[in-house]
Parts: C-alpha cells; structure tokens; sequence
C-alpha cells in the first residue's frame, strides 16, 4: 500500500528507526520531541498490560510503546481534533488499529469515557507551562499543547487516580521547574512518587526535564535514579541516549 | 594555649583543614560525615546574617559556616546534653564565642526559645529515618542523632516556619528516598523547595543524599541544579569535591 495515502496536505511521514515504526506529522504544527521518546523508554509495563495515554497528540507514545511492549493495549486520549485524527491514521499506517485506538474527548472527562479502576498505567506528556494569562492565541493548536489552557496537573492526577487500578502506574515527562508542584498534587491525589530521573543537556548543566513514576496509593518511599545525561563533551549524544533510540 | 585542655576522657580533637579550625569528638559515638560538610558548602548567606542551626550535634556546621561566612552569627540547637557540651567546648576552643552560641534544647520548643521571624537562614542535618519501633534502644544518643526518635520532618518544618523571617532560607541534608515526603511537608508548612541537589556516589550511581534548600513564602519554583558526583571512575575524589573540602 502507498502510505501517502494516509496523508492530508502539508502533512509529512517520518520514520522512527524502530520496528520500521512511522508517524505523521505536520511540520508548521506541533511535532514530537526528545521527551516522548525519553518518556517511553522510562515506562515499564506487566505483560498485557492495559494503557492510556493522556494528551496523545500525534500518537508518538502509544506507537512507541507498541514497539517496546507487543503484548500492551493501550488507548489514548486527545482533545484536538486534527491531532487526534493525525493520531489515528498513523495508527491504521502502522497496521496497529488492534493494538491502539485514539480517542477524541477532554482530560478532565475521562472518567467518563474509560472504566474506573482499569488502567494498568497511564502515561502523559501534558503541557509544562502554567501561566496562559497573556497568551495571544490561547485556543491555537501549539498553545493547548505546550500551556495548561485545557487542562491542568490537578486535573491529570484527580482523574489518573480514578482511572487507575490500585496499585496501578502512573508515568509522566515534565519540567523539573515544576517539581515541587508535581509531588504535592500528585501526592494529593495519592499518586506516590516512587521513581524519579532527571535528564540533563549535559553532565554540568541543570536538567531540563524529569521523568517521573508514581504508584496509585502506593507507600512513600522514592528512588531518585542516575542523571540521565544527553550529550557528552564534545556534544555527541552519549551511549545511553544512542541506546534508547535504537535499541 | 593546650587544647588539650578541652577534652573530656575518650573525645579526640580532629583538624578540619580549615582556617586551623578544629573540632571534639568522641569516636564511639556520632561522628560528622560528608552530610554535614556539603550542607555547609550549599549554604548561602547575606552579610551579617543570623543563622540557626537546628541539632547541631558536636557543632559541625556552625563551625565549618563560621570559616565560610565571616560576618554570620550562628546560634545552634542541640537536644543531647553530652554533645552540646562538646560543642560548646569547641567553639570556645575555636575562639569562636563572639559569632557561635551553642544551647541545649529540644527542636519542638524552638519557638519558645528564640524569637520569631528573626532568622535569615537555618540549616539542620535531622535524623534520616523514619521508623524508630523496633529500635532496640531508642534513648542512646546514637538512635536519636540517626532516627526520628525525638523530632521529625512535620517538626523541624512548622517550627522553622515561625523562626524565619519571611523570605528566609532554609537549608537541609536528607535522604533522597524521602525526597516526596520532604517536599510536601515543606509545602505544607510555606518552606517552598527553590533548589536542590543530589549527591551521586558516581556519576551512575543513584543519589545517597539531597541538599535542599526552601524560602519561607517562596514562590513555587524549583532550581534542580547539576548532580555533585563524590567519587570519579578510578574512585578518587572528583574535583568539586576537593574544591568543597579544601577551598
């Protein structure tokens, strides 16, 4: 089959070097960063584990998890219509319609929309920044992916402790700005923090983003693990980084 | 002068390397560790600022503060009669009684023996663990330096909350492991986490300790600076950690 088929206009096809793995992005629009792939590499699942991935957008978490977990089902969440739809027909692209399906509908319904208590895990990659005040455009497709227009954290965690089994797992890539924050609402809403790793540009710089794992009503008790560092001093990606994208 | 002068039977003097600083200890009890002397290089303080220092044990940070900060006036709090009693001892066998006021006291009184809102800063280096049943003897002074015996976090935070100036600083060494609940109590009490620091055997390594540092009514904002890596491959000391030690 022509995979152009599964394009609309301006839309382009990139290949994620695994699996023969592609995705459709439009380059003008919001495209995947470095934290999707981090966060995926991050999360640890149980066989058939039951998944949902909060805030899909294109669906490069859902279609990399597929990759490194076969026996994973996973569902995943969307407000923006052409995301969501970018999302889907990456999926069929993939010929992952069995594994995956993307769901078009708000974060702060999902209780609503997927069964209580299901969720094995749930991953997100939410917007980082908080202030929306003074947003020019709040409703354009950029804005509600990278401000909390839409949703919040508050509204992450309350209904990720609902959706989740008990004792089920919660994975989420964020600012490390905005740490502090994250452990006392996801601590709220008994999310316990049990795993945490910092990713740093480089060995002596500040991180830049934090991947972090919290237990649904699990005991306190955290393990802060070894600085994830991306590139190395003559600003190579280091051995760890090559790892996770290609293998 | 002798400086033998000050010991008491089985105490020792151990040289700090530092402005010909020295300090009594007795080698079957607690000794200070690399905590207490990264805490002290984390510490930063304005001219003349008036410090806390909340269990101070034998007087480590008042001490190694008072050769980094010479216009700070220290005050420090230390439950143990015997260890407060050997710090005192070594700060007069410093010639530091004009600048160090040692007194025996317990943390959950603090705010009836020093004025509110009257510090800059106060730095503690608490007990780590949290589960004191099953202590076989919960009184010795060893159990009560290492556990939450005699105060814990909740303590620490509310009353350093009220000895604070608003805007004053707070600085501790603690367990990673109990970094969620560090911050959420810090929360709790108004102690906003500003900037942290994990301390990493090696680079691959997890964190074995956490320099924290909190400001009264902050703004919710975190600094997660680079890792401190204490040994290099070839196990020698990395060069921060001289620098710390030895300038």
């Amino acid at each position: 089959m022509n995979i152009e088929f599964f394009l609309h206009k301006g839309e382009r096809i990139d290949d994620l070097q695994r699996n023969n793995l592609k995705i459709i992005q439009h380059p003008d629009k919001f495209c995947f960063g470095m934290d999707a792939v981090l966060l995926s590499a991050f999360v640890s699942l149980k066989k058939n584990a039951k998944v949902l991935d909060l805030g899909t957008g294109t669906g490069i978490i859902p279609i990399l998890l597929s990759a490194r977990w076969d026996t994973a089902h996973i569902d995943a969440l969307e407000i923006q219509e052409e995301s969501a739809n970018m999302a889907s027909r990456s999926v069929s692209m993939n010929e992952l319609d069995q594994r995956i399906a993307i769901h078009q509908g708000d974060i702060k319904e999902a209780t609503n929309l997927f069964p209580r208590d299901s969720f094995d895990a749930i991953t997100t990659n939410p917007p980082y920044m908080t202030n929306h005040h003074g947003l020019k455009n709040p409703e354009l497709p950029m804005a509600i992916a990278r401000h909390e227009v839409l949703c919040n954290l508050e509204d992450i965690m309350s209904q990720s402790y609902h959706l989740l089994k008990p004792g089920g797992h919660f994975f989420m890539v964020h600012r490390p700005s905005r740490l502090a924050e994250i452990i006392a609402v996801m601590k709220k809403y008994r999310i316990e923090p049990k795993r945490i790793r910092f990713v740093h540009p480089y060995l002596h710089k500040e991180p830049n983003m934090v991947l972090i794992e919290g237990t649904r009503d699990g005991k306190p008790q955290t393990t802060i693990e070894p600085p994830l560092i991306v590139y190395d001093k003559e600003q190579n990606y280091t051995q760890e980084l090559l790892d996770i994208y290609y293998s």
